[in-house]
């Protein structure tokens, strides 16, 4: 699984999806997904199937789970899987020797029944999906392997649960969003940042209306990962650099822009409507390239063409604004700002601050948010607090995420994210790519729920 | 002078331009500048007079000033000047009589030879600049005058120095540059924050190559002004307020952009190439009218319509982008960004921060600039620490500017700022306002340097 770049042009997918074979009894998939050219109108295709919004899956006792992806991520959600109750992992999946052995041990250290091993060539994942004992599929994989896993284990019938991004382009996007609602699964992306403590708190806020109307939010993906050129063989950085060399845009726009989205009720009342993008020079890889590696090697012959620091804007049906960056470059420090502004204030993050104009003085940031926390922590976390804090994976974001997954799923709750979710924040990364490439001329983003975003209620979580 | 929205239309403006009597003998008008319309294309009309990118008017020994405008900014501004070696303070204009009064205690405060005073309505200013006793003139006014009284003073031989923003749309700024060729007059917009210690700092950091090659700036001018709103009769609030219910943009971006702008090079090098503008809903000052005013009063009878957070990303010719913020109306802290992002790193205020590879840990952001400003605090600053230090106005920056516009006349110096910076940074205007109102769409700067950018070496300021 280490040419990501192989996998976009594979016709191995789409013949796939045209093999009524492999498709569970009664379903099928309309001509749009399986065949349809990369869209240019970003218009709705039509569509007789109901809404995946809030949709809820037969209950489950016990969730069996199978993992794709053994991986740096893979380690992490295998050991936090490993900790929940009613979790029974059945299967793990990772064509990569050295990621089999450490899920083994992995398996042996929490003491659970030992799942089945599929590890022969990159397309071991579908033997596992043709398993009648697997009620969840975890895509821990690179990116561009994440939409057809994702599509063949709904077309497997079983739930996907898929990292970020979901997509790449507005073709899988919209494969994603058909395939779920044609097969009655749910595509949940998992983006954890949804799930940290801040951010549930500002979603807890923003729902009680403590920042009045909102009008405006920032996000970002600042997160200096040249060091991840090193990975040659293996490793994140093994095909994560290879998009630097082939695409200009926001490559990984979802842990900054998911909180905000949700924050805003995007699909769920609000959406977004459109959104222009420019990037600076790309200039950071190469020089670290040339400083980091021999003159002839691989990294330092290629041609590194996306922009150290690309900023968008998108404007929603409300009117409302969200500043998206994406730089993985610059020597900076981390931030994914988490900026929510409403006509009674602002709340923001790197470092945690808020202003509001009902607590007073609003000209100077307030940093000391404990008076926050005692008020509007979210009752999810304030339930998973001690399990939270005491797990690995992001500040316990990782573990609650999880938890919350495995008890929708045990309790016929909606997931907190839907396909839609999963395919709006994914398509910034090939709108964000367009618009720039056309000297910030805006793109429209299509409407994935086809309407439905009107009528469906706020997110449920705040609801937990 | 309190209707401001009075004089964009006005036809004397132009009227008085194709006066040819009122023409200093020898100098004309080009048909452009007097009579064209808005422009659509942005191409930059032809023209066969010199560049003054960076003209050196005949050297005075005193400059003779001439003050339109005694209110809240022409009160700072005449304290500062009555103190500044070598400047003789000729004549004050105001219609309004409580400001002439209040300039009259001022110039006595400050024991200087009492001035003159012009405040017979709202062209008294027209008889000022007929004296021929004037060296230089400052524009101290509302914004809708800036361009005409400018343009005026141009035209009457005197050198003009005005408040920002210097031009509210395309076709003033064109005028603004087409009289200063045709006049040889120097039009520099004096935009004070250029002369901050934390910009000059930055300024001198990046010429001196500490942050590698520049990629990405950060702009911004958020400060909460619905108090401003209470000027009904007289006051800045009394005619800014009325602008949120005409333009829809960044009505007030060259406090932010001016230093980022001089950070980059633009006009000696690089150039704004194009931009893209969306802006929040409009709601706070809506809200704020209905608390703070009955329910038939004209705050609450207007209609705002300029969206609370306007953010524009501005793309150069070298590929570089800058986020250009602006409001006014939410309340948060005050913030200009002054963010500048390198290879090597990036340094940003609000608070003042950094972190540079070439220093180590760029992990996190460094808070004591101590260091810094051990080694990069800008000569002109050092040399003018103590009396900015003991002045009024913005932290010394207003005194620091005067003192360097005031030296450049006596020194045969270019100014550091010239028409086309004040053209260009004005431009984001009508840019962001057509821009926002098309979908994001970009739009393109028009080239005011007519190519001159190319070759105009880097800003002289850096050198002193």
């Amino acid at each position: 699984m280490t040419d990501e770049t192989r996998k976009p042009s594979d016709p191995r997918r789409r013949t796939f999806l045209r093999n009524a074979s492999l498709l569970p009894a009664g379903l099928y998939l309309q001509a749009h997904a399986s065949t349809s050219q990369e869209q240019t109108d970003n218009s709705a295709p039509q569509s007789t199937n109901a809404s995946m919004g809030n949709h809820v899956a037969p209950i489950l006792d016990t969730v069996r789970v199978g993992v794709i992806g053994a991986g740096r991520r893979g380690t992490t959600i295998l050991r936090l899987l490993a900790g929940i109750d009613g979790v029974e992992l059945k299967a793990i999946c990772d064509p990569y020797a050295p990621a089999i052995d450490n899920a083994k041990v992995l398996m042996q250290e929490h003491g659970v029944t030992m799942p089945d091993f599929y590890g022969d060539g990159d397309y071991a994942y579908r033997d596992m999906l043709e398993r009648d004992d697997i009620d969840a599929v975890f895509v821990l994989t690179p990116w561009s392997w994440h939409t057809p896993m994702a599509t063949e284990t709904m077309l497997a019938g079983k739930q996907a649960f898929v990292e970020v991004p979901a997509a790449l382009n507005l073709d899988d996007c919209w494969q994603l969003v058909e395939t779920s609602e044609q097969t009655r699964m749910n595509c949940m992306m998992m983006e954890n940042v949804c799930y940290g403590r801040e951010e549930l708190m500002a979603l807890n806020m923003v729902r009680q209306g403590v920042l009045g109307e909102l009008l405006h939010g920032e996000a970002a993906y600042i997160h200096e990962l040249r060091w991840q050129m090193q990975d040659i063989e293996a490793g994140t950085g093994s095909w994560r650099t290879d998009w630097h060399t082939r695409r200009n845009g926001n490559l990984y726009p979802t842990h900054g822009l998911g909180p905000v989205a949700q924050y805003m009720n995007v699909n769920r009342g609000d959406r977004f409507d459109y959104l222009t993008s420019m990037s600076s020079p790309a200039l950071g890889r190469q020089k670290y390239a040339q400083r980091e590696f021999p003159a002839d090697h691989p990294r330092n012959q290629a041609s590194y063409i996306c922009g150290d620091m690309n900023t968008s804007i998108i404007k929603t049906e409300k009117g409302r604004t969200i500043v998206v960056q994406h730089d993985t470059t610059t020597p900076r420090p981390y931030t994914r700002h988490n900026l929510i502004q409403g006509t009674n204030g602002v709340y923001g993050g790197y470092p945690e601050r808020f202003a509001l104009e009902s607590e007073g003085n609003f000209h100077e940031w307030q940093h000391d948010t404990s008076s926050l926390q005692q008020r509007y922590d979210h009752p999810l976390w304030k339930k998973l607090a001690l399990e939270a804090a005491a797990s690995i994976g992001h500040g316990g974001m990782d573990y609650v995420m999880l938890w919350r997954i495995i008890f929708c799923l045990r309790n016929g709750v909606p997931l907190d994210q839907n396909v839609y979710d999963a395919a709006a924040w994914s398509a910034v990364i090939p709108l964000s790519e367009a618009s720039n490439a056309d000297r910030g001329n805006s793109r429209d983003f299509p409407d994935f729920t086809r309407g439905a975003w009107r009528d469906l209620p706020a997110l449920a979580v705040a609801e937990y």
